[in-house]
């Protein structure tokens, strides 16, 4: 690939269609054309796709967890319908096939409105003439994949000792119909269409197979994953994510977010997602003073008490013993690290004229048990459990990538040779 | 104005703060110099802010209307909680302020973390460091402001006869937590954390006098008004608003959008939102025949029944008489035109797993009654009805542009000297 071709701009979906079927050759050359290709079997180097471009599917993991974070989210927990192995395994070569085409900028199906006019179109169409996006999909198994459909399916045995249930923390109030799913998709991309029109056809694809149990849109994220990038900030005006796992860091994302077993889990990652709201109308009429004793962390800058720059390393007993740094940070929790992903949500306003918003908290990590659940415990005491709540809560394991148009999501787990 | 300034970077938020009291006239100087003003006291022109730059908040008419539509949507419906009119007045003057100072991408309140720690901060802080990405932000009254509110505001006499109710159509399905509201703010802007913001604030500032009755995200824009620019779709995949009144029509705001009057509403607009649920999981089963029979258009070109492009003038009897496009034309409806201004919106899923998704309908013109409702009525046959309803609605006056730094929102209706 020369230079030339990899800075070329973006192809939109509007012109791959407009050549017909003979420009869906040429489409894939120029969508491949778009982007730096910096992905290679063993190498944790995220693709640097300029905005608007295409983050490659395939891989030695799957895009969305290292990749660059993208500003919108679409995430869907799915219940499985059908007990029946070969089916549901079809779906998952389906949902490859078509998430391989979208995330290139592409129509789903071959084609999209040259077929049949008596049958429905092969894509929705509301994401023709939109970029790719930088649109990544991410698919997970729940838990209860293994435990309902484990023997049906033939993967009783091969449910991960890293994925388990979360236990019950202080503080919960979860809502069963936003929490769980035997399958989860994660659908990050520059434009909210985009994600939309991803995980609606994926939803479409798999009808009577699986169907959607909750979803949740992100807007605004909240962490990044890309070092020296202005780090974001959350709904209660902090910077988020300062110390987060830089895509780039090889070491570390092997040391705490790439799984190493069972086989068909290597190279994966374990997922969280939890749906926090945030007492919003409580937290802006707090104080200044109290809202940053409760992070640890003033406001404007980011920095850490004590400290005066953002990055600088905090001192961890300047803080109050209840700031939620403190009691978040590695320091404290026998090194514990997870990747953050989380996104901002506003789902309007509830019954009694309050905003329904705050963060929806995704993290990766090589196994649940030594990430998210002593991280989560030890924040049982954090000044921030005042001002919000865990109303939403989901663990997946989340397997290696597609290695190339051959191979399918889950292939490891139902194609394995050993447990 | 150089054209030096002209094309300046907009001012990020970080930036403006950064220098503290005395960048805060530097800041506007910039924010000014961000974009093309090329809005005047009867122009109906509207500014072509560069991406994340700055549009005017002060002018003949408010901006959010003739305003070239940004990517994001945050809407929201306050009821009124006081019947003190000086503390209402006071309200509209401290929103007013609010909302030139976030318009121009700067925090509410001078100084924002300079203030008393002991104090909760005058800005909530999640819009530092984001650039004023084309913020509008557009206030309204509903009909249910004069009504109840009319004798203790000194307002009853003072109702448009515009403004009415909107009557019960065929197949509404209306939520009343949905729906009205004393009060409304349109935030539109390129960045959704920047809309979330301004809402959010604005509520803030508002405690104790209004809360939010109900709001609404849009992440797409469904219908352009600027010219030549590509037509967005929906997400029934079709484009939409191939037609509409664009913001550079000066005429046709003048016949169409502007209203006349009572005298302080003379250069308002009356302001019709409609939440139009789809039944997405119903049309994504449906033959592309029977979509593009439906709209009257063809699904990829967007071309009208018989015609090869977009743009191409419709001939309305080539189409089914139930075709949506042929029951909304102009020609079938005694020439009544809107500016239509809706969203695309998907609201996580609804019980039975399917997507809560659909159009969020906002459109302007300048008689409720001769504009919206004959158009409406029109559709009582028309063939998309059966893979949409109507779940929310209200209607609202919305009143002139602030002049200047000593107008204020609503001014020209609470010391009106006439009716």
């Amino acid at each position: 690939m020369t230079d030339e071709t990899a800075t070329s701009p973006a192809p939109s979906r509007r012109s791959l269609l407009a050549v017909g079927g003979a420009g869906l050759a040429l489409g894939a050359a120029a969508a491949g054309g778009a982007v730096a290709l910096t992905r290679d079997g063993g190498d944790d180097m995220q693709p640097a796709a300029e905005s608007g471009g295409a983050v490659p599917f395939h891989g030695a993991h799957q895009a969305g967890i290292a990749t660059p974070v993208q500003d919108r989210l679409h995430f869907a927990a799915f219940d499985v319908k059908t007990d029946d192995r070969e089916a549901f395994v079809q779906l998952l070569k389906d949902w490859t096939k078509a998430a391989a085409l979208m995330t290139e900028g592409r129509a789903v199906g071959e084609g999209a409105y040259g077929g049949l006019a008596e049958a429905p179109p092969d894509d929705t169409g509301e994401a023709l003439g939109l970029k790719p996006s930088r649109l990544t999909l991410t698919i997970g198994f729940g838990p209860s994949l293994f435990d309902t459909y484990g023997k049906a399916f033939g993967i009783a045995d091969a449910r991960p000792e890293a994925l388990v249930e979360l236990p019950k923390f202080p503080g919960d109030n979860l809502d069963k119909a936003r929490s769980g799913g035997d399958l989860c998709v994660q659908a990050c991309a520059d434009d909210p269409q985009v994600a939309v029109h991803a995980i609606r056809n994926l939803a479409r694809i798999g009808f009577g197979k699986v169907a959607i149990r909750w979803s949740q849109l992100g807007f605004g994220k909240t962490s990044s994953t890309t070092p020296d990038a202005q780090t974001p900030r959350n709904l209660m005006g902090f910077k988020d994510g300062t110390r987060n796992i830089a895509g780039t860091e090889t070491d570390r994302l092997a040391q705490h977010v790439w799984a190493d077993g069972p086989s068909w889990m290597a190279g994966g990652s374990y997922l969280v997602a939890r749906r926090i709201r945030m007492n919003i109308e409580t937290w802006d009429r707090t104080s200044l003073q109290e809202q940053e004793d409760v992070f640890g962390r003033d406001k404007g800058e980011g920095a850490p008490v004590g400290k005066a720059k953002e990055r600088d390393e905090p001192f961890l007993k300047a803080m109050k013993p209840t700031a939620h740094v403190r009691l978040a940070h590695p320091d404290a929790n026998h090194g514990a690290t997870i990747l953050r992903r989380g996104y901002s949500f506003t789902d309007g306003t509830d019954g009694l004229g309050r905003l329904d918003a705050g963060l929806f908290f995704l993290a990766y990590m090589k196994d649940v048990r030594k990430g998210f659940i002593p991280v989560q415990r030890n924040l049982a005491t954090d000044a921030l459990n005042e001002y919000i709540q865990h109303v939403g809560s989901a663990v997946f394991a989340v397997p290696p990538g597609v290695r190339d148009g051959k191979d399918w999501w889950g292939r490891g787990l139902f194609e394995r040779k050993d447990g």
